[in-house]
């Protein structure tokens, strides 16, 4: 498959809606960025990597964080995991309360704010700074020393979190917060801020396309079946309220962020990763969405 | 793949829960099946058959035929028919009217009771005996001139749907029901009703694993991204509310009904169908589950 | 007291709203009714009568039936009643299902419809003809052999009873509907379809603001307590989710209908009924709600 | 009416209850409390005092605190208070969130948790020291200078108060708290952990039964209208959601809290309190629920 040329093809394609939809405005250090933005990446697990437009700006991560302190919440917990956390699409916004009420502070799926809190508060539990080794294992997984945190854009989330906080005080009253509250949300604003390019991201989603092993050294992370499983985890939760469109129309297992990133694979191919900071309103990026539907209608690519 | 084997081998490890599980209760023709039935059968687009236990008893598809009725929907009204019913997995047992009320009366999925009855309401404005169009259409599929429904249980069904027919008069307050109620209500208790067994559903699904085209004719049904999205759909809302945990655990697209079958599909090679009739509190056959959990980690068939 | 003067200072006072409001329209007859129209009636317990407007023209009492259906209902059923009804203000519109899943087919209280309609089943198990029953005995109250109902109306109430119906399945699959769904919807339909005026209305309520003894005959309808008891269910749950703050602001004894009548009580003095089609959103006439306010403002009669 | 004889024939009839109910457990502080208590006293607007049983042992008045801190800011903001609040009965427990959520962050009406946060951050906003200022204004009602909070049970509640704090975070996502969570906590806190008997509390409320003038200094607190109005929405909201059970039985103005008291009134009349700590499940005094229900049969009072 030439990539390049499709990457290059989804572009064009795209170019009278990029720039559409609204940026994020609930974060303020997010607001300012430019919805003009696009970039796009393709890494296959030989390695090779392909790219249009801003694919190697950085950009705020956001939600996509989730994804991989799943990952490392999974590699010390296990599928003890799941005693504290549901796998169940939401059918709700990735910020209500009203389905953590109904269901006694237990969140349906680990890709929703009140999920990604509790795996946050493991981390916090098995780690002295959580965000430092989040930090840590991105830099292995993308092979790039210089992924970091943006502090500002940390900062600038903790100060308007109370959404965040409402849920964390809700399930602490449950008892499904082990730490503080504020030592939680700290550490969950720092991984939300976390900033990469779509280069970085689409390498270092690789390895739940190689079966749980890193391409790049060979070394297992998760078991072929843990693999597995996390992708159907992406495809069914893993864009907030529109899991089940966003299944229909493209097909592959994906994790969004509010920063316009939404980060995909294909099984037994490759990662791809596309950035649009424009949103539509279930809060996926506008353009990043059709640029993926386009790529698997132009490759054929889908695992269905 | 050695798919004889496999079956004998899932037949083999499931035997000490065949049998647990509680038969469906709520309609009184169904609830005299014995438990202890397990049947399970794999059909290869080249048209093999590998067969375990009773694949050839005939049982009640109940809410399997969702996933066909739809098709037959799909093929008249193409994508208007999205207008008027979501592709969202619900979160929500398969006949709660509290998202409906929230969301004014537009089923969140065809796969929910309430969304199948839209489907039925179509079909019924399409065809003169619903039905019948139905019965012919599985006849054609499965290759097998002998499929019917069953009156009693359709009778059966039909005097206690008195929640079916709640979320029909809460539709048709909201206009989304163009016939008479209780014709829409006998024509989707018709349709459940229907009797097929394993080896003749497998055979029913094996267009959706050919990119939409009937393997034994050579005829197109849909187009290759109509059959995809619905295999999408299938895995996202097929399950009813353990969807996430059926993607996370089987990884494959399927559809289960209250008689205790479930249909699946692998795609690009065949068609899986296993009953059994004990069923695990969210509606779902429990062996047949574990079934299909099994034969992906036997056969490491999976989309993801 | 000098009701007359009072009568007629409100009258004044409300010249600029009367006419404003939304007329319903869910029911087609209704939907023709001017929103001029203004009556109001106070008939004191001994007998005296005063009048604005037009108070003695014929309105659609809807909701208000509910009031006297129950009445019928607890003197055959007595507290046994309250095992199939609550008696808690419901917070939700008056033909909400979400909390009648939530409560598992258990209405929150007899005046909202899905209460009324497991009292008008109590009724249709009670009385070969309900809504017969019914007229009578609002003749009785009234004083007055002429009341009946408008088959018109009745019938274009039940050719649009579709939420109502979605409701009375609903609570069948509950059990907490003994009778058929049509029946008890073609009763129901026949009570909210009776024809009243604002001096027969005020006359009828007598009863419960002299300690359950209508004052025309000495003959006791309740207890005196069950009497109080009413009265007290009225205030909080009389006026559909406005209950709140029309005791906040009228703070006497209420029922209200979508017809545009509101039926209030002075306990130990007198029947209040006002009459204006114009709604508020929440379904209580507008000019009827500050008419009533004005009434407790200028005479200082309220029950707290 | 010899209300001494009154109150000893309640509590001989209530002998076999009293003890009965679980003492609130959730405040540490307040589980250790005996459920063997029970006092009850009538004061009069003339000043006449009747008590039985603990009558003068203080308890924690816990959400009694609500009906007073509403005085206060009724006081300084009149009615654009109700613009950050309502007056309906919620219809769910006194900690939900899910109103809150589907009402944008406006809380129901100012006795639920949601409700009273709000009417504390007004008052932090008014008053440097808002629990000084409401156990002044408790001492000035009360005719008693030692009126005090204590600081054991302040801490105690604020340690767990993780729901109040999630309901406290989610307003403030919604701009309607306009000081820091942590100091409206503190405030609330302190409000419900002052301590008064049952003659305090029933002397208190006087005011409400006089009209809106305090009986003892001739001083006008609030308009008549006004002093009406807060009676109603006690009778609709003051027992949780319990409220229409409680004025069907009952039939007088009453708030409730979990320490097992509740404090009523009878208009024109006198102020009645009852403490006893065993709570039914809606969180009201179980002995000091039938302890009102006896009151009013016994006494005939009853506002309908």
């Amino acid at each position: 498959m030439n990539y390049q040329a499709v990457l290059e093809q989804i572009h064009d394609e795209l170019k009278p809606v990029i720039g559409q939809g609204r940026v994020a405005s609930y974060i303020p250090e997010l607001a300012s960025v430019s919805p003009k933005h696009f970039g796009m990446a393709v890494v296959c697990i030989d390695g090779t990597v392909h790219t249009v437009g801003d694919a190697r700006v950085n950009f705020s991560i956001q939600s996509i964080s989730k994804l991989f302190t799943l990952v490392m919440a999974l590699k010390t917990e296990g599928d003890a995991l799941w005693d504290r956390l549901g796998r169940e699409p939401s059918g709700n916004p990735f910020n209500s309360l009203v389905q953590l009420e109904h269901e006694h502070g237990k969140p349906r799926n680990p890709f929703i704010n009140a999920g990604a809190l509790v795996v946050t508060d493991i981390l916090c539990t098995r780690y002295a700074v959580p965000e430092t080794a989040a930090v840590e294992f991105l830099r292995k997984l993308a092979g790039h020393p210089d992924v970091q945190y943006d502090r500002r854009v940390a900062k600038s989330e903790r100060d308007t979190a109370h959404r965040n906080a409402a849920m964390a005080y809700f399930m602490k009253s449950f008892g499904n917060l082990k730490n503080p509250v504020g030592q939680v949300l700290d550490a969950y604003c720092r991984h939300c801020a976390i900033e990469m390019n779509c280069v970085d991201l689409a390498r270092s989603v690789l390895f739940l396309a190689n079966h749980g092993v890193l391409p790049s050294t060979g070394e297992r992370l998760l078991t072929a079946s843990a693999a597995k499983r996390l992708n159907a985890l992406m495809l069914t939760c893993g864009t907030y309220d529109a899991a089940g469109d966003f299944a229909f129309r493209v097909g592959l297992p994906a994790k969004s962020g509010v920063g316009g990133g939404i980060l995909a694979l294909v099984p037994g191919e490759c990662g791809v990763c596309v950035w649009s900071p424009g949103l539509e309103p279930s809060g996926n990026s506008l353009a990043g969405s059709l640029a993926l539907e386009a790529f698997t209608t132009i490759t054929g690519r889908s695992i269905f």
